[in-house]
């Protein structure tokens, strides 16, 4: 199918004639003759294009064999386009009104060619950081992420299929390797990676690498991340990784995909909401005090967790009968335990989900890859005392995880430190 | 090395022809033209010759493609050969003194030239059943599990070298399904292959098959032995899986092997002891009350678990500089964090074992494949009292497991049982 036998890197030129010899590509521009092409990545991890035609549109994304991250350089197995490539279609095929289209891939150029999602879709962070509301929000996530974990459980796969599928996604262990570094190991120790907001956090990050208790649940969390293949996750479900308008919701990048602990997705999810919650103060304004959008995120984290829960308990009770092995209907075979392991299971899944999304809270203060809420914050003194109240939540419910029963007590937490 | 290019099932002819023809037997052998053949296995699942000439000797163990269980025909994948022959090496090269020598594999052939264990060797169950002490089983199981378990673990290896191992042991998902079926499944339900002393297990097996709560526990325990890739787990660890002398012991068929959560090894040990435990009553007689023999059980149950916990946590200590990624130096750096995540690992890792040893131990009494220790009670009554104490304690652990603090706890429980 390439034209290439071996990978190099795109530019402009060779993007067209790469373009014009694939008939999967080219088929969905018409006149090859006039093509507007726009580089959009940030050039530090993939190469993204876009390419339009006055009959269609697509987007083309290559993998480069590096991560460069704050200026350093850190080599990185463009394999991943593979695994992205395998998720985008696996969680595709299972949810395809929130996964963008892959028209093509080409395994030896690292490259996917992919839906184009037009404007006005924007990443969802930055929607949250203008304070836009997106009423299909919640719904659109949980839908995305009760299908995609769901059918790839052993609720509804056979012990057979799974092993099969564990085994293929074993294969993406560099990109497990860098979320085992920056998320569950560097924010806990020295690390030259490590950056805070300075001077002032200085104790803050000092207090996380000496804090025992906080080490110890952060090393459960980072076995099951290691150890337990619960789903076909996406493995970087942050805001930057979902593109809406006000009635779209796309979720994007999956590279990180492997069969891993489902509550690392759902936490990341809500995980990055909070820090959404908290960077609010520091966004306000004369002409918005962003009270009633605090509110509105609020609303979207109890939302997406509740809908998320009525739904992957629909699909349970659809497909009690189905090809999944774990919970046999000739043994669960009565109402009564139908609940009873229903309401453990999501139980401990809310007990996981609350603490990766915490990790993924704190990782997001003191380590490596910071976000845009926060770093948009200009004045360093607000943008500080912004971190350190979703630090000191992420901290609480990293410890305390397990003593939360429902998503209305996450969330009377935050108003608590937030006030 | 063969000379087979497939598989064909060996007959005494064969046999002979095939050692002469592979130099890493035939050399162990010297003179091949005075050699004594005897075939060991019971016929329902391998082949095993014991081959002996004057100057050596040495065992030829095949699979074959069914594994035929009480008079039912069961198919199952002869690869299992491959894994039993890797897993063979591993755990040989980790715990020399416990696991016999692989001489040579044949993967066509699917069999394995490895060390005969001569007499007086025999398997540790039958050694139970007769009343025999081995003042070395507890110190030698426990230097067995700790250096296979922690060596496999994460605690030692690298994620890359972990994901690695994984994907290539879930090829063995046909003898996993069988685990998943004949422990966790069938006998919660009404099954065929269920089987039980009756009529006087009837009203007791039909409350496994009622016992929501149980089949809540048993659902987690299936589930972590589906998902949780803790460590190269021998899979099949009972007291028939282990050949011993006054001063050896010895590990065999690991067929079952593959990265599963590390208390199903140690559950199915201590589980086995305590079957045997509660049998010792059926195999009192005027000469001999046992009493003195159970009480001996009890001190290797004890033993076993208290000398895993130390030699383990032990290898940790020794190994924290390791290349074990699980808890990194840095991270990890102080005696009081060491000692909270090495309790609180253990603590984990009596519970699972707890629950992994109670499911093993029920699916003996209702289950398909029942165990010599009950099985040679010839008296039915008898055999039903002593299995219905040997249920209604491993009920009661899978339930309360996680209340166990101690080893000595499980003792009291068990004597409280018994009396």
């Amino acid at each position: 199918m390439s034209i290439f036998n071996e990978f190099r890197p795109l530019d402009e030129k060779y993007l067209i004639e790469y373009i014009k010899s694939t008939p999967s590509l080219s088929s969905l521009l018409g006149d090859s003759t006039n093509l507007q092409i726009k580089e959009v990545g940030d050039g530090n991890l993939n190469f993204v294009y876009i390419v339009v035609s006055p009959s269609g549109s697509l987007v083309i994304k290559q993998a480069l064999p590096y991560i460069r991250c704050i200026g350093e350089s850190w080599p990185m197995t463009k394999e991943r386009a593979y695994f992205e490539a395998v998720a985008l279609k696996e969680h595709g095929h299972l949810c395809p009104a929130h996964v963008p289209e892959v028209y093509h891939f080409d395994r030896n150029m690292s490259l996917i060619g992919m839906r184009y999602l037009e404007p006005p879709h924007i990443i969802l962070r930055k929607g949250l950081i203008a304070g836009v509301e997106y009423p299909m929000l919640a719904e659109h996530m949980a839908e995305y992420m009760a299908h995609t974990l769901f059918y790839t459980s052993l609720l509804y796969t056979t012990t057979t299929e799974h092993k099969r599928q564990v085994a293929e996604f074993c294969g993406n262990v560099e990109l497990c390797r860098l979320t085992e570094q920056v998320v569950f190991s560097d924010p806990y120790k020295v690390s030259e990676f490590n950056r805070w907001t300075s001077p002032h956090l200085d104790s803050d990050a000092k207090a996380v690498r000496e804090d025992n208790v906080l080490k110890l649940e952060v090393a459960q969390l980072k076995s099951m991340f290691c150890e337990r293949a619960q789903a076909l996750i996406h493995g970087d479900l942050h805001t930057g990784s979902v593109m809406v308008t006000q009635d779209s919701t796309q979720v994007i990048d999956p590279e990180f995909a492997f069969y891993g602990p489902m509550g690392f997705d759902i936490g990341a999810f809500l995980g990055n909401l909070i820090l959404a919650f908290f960077a609010q103060d520091g966004h306000a304004n004369q002409e918005n005090d962003r009270k009633a959008y605090k509110k509105w995120i609020l609303r979207v984290l109890a939302d997406t967790w509740n809908l998320f829960h009525k739904k992957f308990v629909s699909l349970w009770d659809e497909n009690k009968d189905g090809p999944g092995e774990a919970y046999l209907p000739h043994i669960y075979n009565n109402a009564d335990v139908l609940r009873l392991v229903q309401e453990k299971y999501m139980q401990d899944l809310f007990h996981d989900s609350l603490g990766f999304g915490s990790a993924k809270m704190i990782r997001r203060i003191v380590g490596v890859a910071h976000v845009e809420d926060f770093e948009s914050i200009i004045d360093a003194a607000k943008r500080a005392e912004c971190e350190r109240k979703a630090l000191n939540f992420a901290k609480t419910v990293m410890k305390e995880r397990k003593k939360y029963v429902s998503i209305d007590e996450v969330i009377w937490n935050i108003q608590q430190i937030d006030s």
